[in-house]
């Protein structure tokens, strides 16, 4: 905690009612949606509404070398919101407006705790489209999506929040305010110090606003789902429809596991026998969705998906989502804990990270549901865990540098989408050159020489 | 000139006759697209044939604190490979072999001397694509549209290159290697260093491998071509096609001076007595394309387009695309020098940014022939111009200021797709705060502490 003359010029610089010092309020915002447990609590929470009032937090923070760790929704799987070092939790909830709105131009601007949901819907209203969508994207923030550079599942066809941020607002480690880019769709003038910023956690500055880039929104869009009797065969199955160039907007895939827990829990007739399934959303014009759907349904055919369905309205498209993504909720239900990772290799090792994961997870006693972005080659492995339990905490510590170890040795990477955070800042040495780790470090400390900001996270 | 001593050496680590150091030689390399003479020349031309050769230059430039400028086919227009303070070009052109192409995973590796044309071909083999089309892909390479984050028409629908970079092998200032990503479409592992290097023209290190992101051909494509009577005709119309969610692969322009240029000396019969002109090329599935091509030209015709013309074959489409790439050259022939500019704004102000510059160049005696993507709201004037005229040379500066403050003044920046080079480093600081520019210096510092790696370039 704060001591009492700190906090006292907290209170000077931010209302009362927006600075949150008892220990249950404390408690309560120094955790995400990873599993992380840290040593310290925040020393306060601060709620800010405008940017002038996180200007004044990050002088304030700076000159007494206190800690700010931003936070939107909190949804982050890595801890890359977890206070590990206490200081003071900036949270954004109230700093959450859509300022503006150029449908002409294909534009939004809008404060960092903006949903993306929020700009979706706003999008939506002018027939224009968002595309990144992270799972919880109905309370996710865009300044968590840059912070972690969120992707989702239609990220196969559409691109993560990189390929949509067209401008930042930061406020920089000495409270200043700094542009990162411009209000075009393109943009040469210097280093692409936006590109820099998103992903990085919020370890460089602090975004306050974001000016995204939107699309036309698709007419329609239909999903497809085809279970298979071997992850063999479904692999093969996108492989092909990718080949064959198709253009999916995703390429979504659950493991028998997977698909078995989501019926246990959530039960809406899915079949428990089969070895996977495959969520295939298509869009785009109404009139030529059907003659895409039926070339995408004989490539599943031919190559043994059973029943095959399809969704013919908005409805059912959503009902068969909902399977996918409660996934995670349903683990979380077999065990009082459940971890979600991320890996991702190139497309062609698909099949082998799928089994590796699975043999890994069996030689240690844990179960993996597989759910994952496979047009991407991206896994993620949910796994239902008792905590307190320490030998199965050891035993899932140990499967963990398994998995990522298998993953790097099959040509790919410890996270597609989550980020590092404090959760696999351990392990960011095996996928990323010493010397680029080192300029990192100088870089960090070039934006941040008082390591105020979400200090620890990354490396 | 390099004095006999580090000749010697130099010709102990790079073969004799891969070293230029004839005054001819160095002279003819000191020179890019761009109008830019140089104090100094070249002090030696290095062409390189391997990754060890890079390293063995850059470790031997960086002991002597010997300027380092790499070279691709010096296709950039704004002096970014023009040796301003003397020191080594190293020439990338024996460089140039496509090293693997993974059509599962729809990715090629390629050294960074490859022309973007031959990385095109190679793809296509396998039924794949790689998007950016900067106006000299057959001779332009990676590794400048790299260094340079080259666009082109096809960024409408597409992107530019960084889209399309997923990994780079990347010689640092020591001579070290160093990784920026992986070989997966995704990746979150520490600050995005990959996105640093593109688009940093060579200042920070030297890529000598990447690997790039294919996807998969459209299968088919169709050029069309529509005149108007007025500018905001034009713009109406691509504003329409935009709204009414069309996604053509390009929406080009030609403005009446850049028409009658083109058809002054490469006579295809195009209309002269028009304002303007729209190129908008569509792609995708063969059976859907007559489909989009009767949309569009359906909104064409509503909104006064005269002689709506489509290509039926491919040699009519690049028949079409001859006559916009050729304005440069047309313009060439009508003084002795011709000057390009790449200028963006929001597309709701492209009407007022065409008649803005035009306005311009007429109170200052020039002439501007304008072609753009005016899908993205990007505008090349192309302006031929006699350097030797003092008062010429002198109004034609005016003007190149006055047309970069209009871009400013309607929302938008001077650079969209050419980068800052030497051309317009003194303009940065109208577009990029200064804050932002003072950490880019830092950046710089941390990668290249001797500034060996093309100096004075951006800022």
């Amino acid at each position: 905690m704060l001591n009492s003359t700190l906090t006292k010029e907290l209170h000077r610089i931010i209302p009362r009612e927006n600075v949150l010092t008892e220990i249950e309020e404390r408690y309560a915002y120094s955790f995400d949606a990873s599993n992380i447990t840290s040593k310290n609590i925040a020393d306060a929470v601060v709620f800010v509404e405008s940017v002038e009032d996180v200007q004044a937090v990050v002088k304030f923070a700076n000159m007494h070398s206190i800690p700010v760790i931003c936070r939107g929704a909190g949804t982050n799987t890595v801890g890359a919101c977890v206070p590990t070092a206490g200081g003071i939790v900036i949270n954004f909830s109230k700093m959450n407006r859509i300022l503006e709105l150029n449908a002409e131009n294909m534009s939004i601007r809008v404060e960092a705790g903006a949903t993306v949901d929020s700009v979706q819907q706003a999008a939506a209203k002018f027939g224009l489209f968002y595309p990144p969508d992270p799972s919880n994207l109905k309370v996710s923030t865009i300044g968590g999506s840059i912070a972690q550079n969120s992707a989702g599942a239609r990220c196969f066809k559409y691109g993560a929040t990189k390929n949509y941020v067209l401008d930042m607002l930061v406020v920089t480690a000495e409270g200043q305010l700094m542009h990162t880019g411009s209000n075009t769709v393109k943009n040469a003038v210097g280093y692409n110090l936006g590109s820099l910023f998103i992903g990085s956690e919020g370890t460089l500055g602090i975004v306050v606003e974001a000016t995204l880039k939107l699309i036309p929104k698709p007419e329609d869009t239909q999903v497809i789902m085809a279970y298979f009797d071997s992850i063999e065969q479904a692999v093969v199955c996108v492989n092909q429809i990718i080949e064959y160039k198709m253009f999916p907007s995703t390429i979504d895939f659950m493991d028998k596991n997977a698909i078995n827990t989501v019926e246990q829990f959530y039960p809406t007739g899915l079949q428990c026998d089969k070895e996977a399934a495959l969520l295939i959303e298509i869009d785009g014009e109404k009139s030529q969705l059907s003659v895409l759907r039926e070339k995408i349904c004989s490539i599943l055919r031919i190559n043994k998906a059973s029943s095959v369905q399809y969704s013919t309205n908005h409805e059912e498209a959503e009902n068969i989502w909902v399977a996918r993504r409660s996934s995670m909720s349903a683990c979380a239900k077999l065990k009082p804990n459940v971890t979600t990772d991320d890996i991702i290799v190139p497309r062609n090792n698909l099949v082998k990270l799928v089994n590796g994961v699975h043999s890994i997870c069996e030689r240690h006693n844990l179960t993996a549901c597989l759910v994952g972005h496979v047009g991407d080659g991206s896994i993620h492995p949910q796994i239902p865990i008792d905590f307190s339990d320490e030998k199965e905490y050891r035993a899932y510590k140990i499967a963990k540098s398994e998995m990522y170890q298998l993953a790097i040795n099959l040509g790919g990477t410890i996270s597609g989408e989550h980020g590092i955070g404090l959760e696999k800042k351990h392990y960011l040495s095996r996928v990323v050159d010493k010397s680029a780790i080192d300029y990192m470090r100088q870089i960090k400390k070039i934006f941040d020489p008082n390591n105020i900001l979400n200090p620890y996270k990354i490396f």
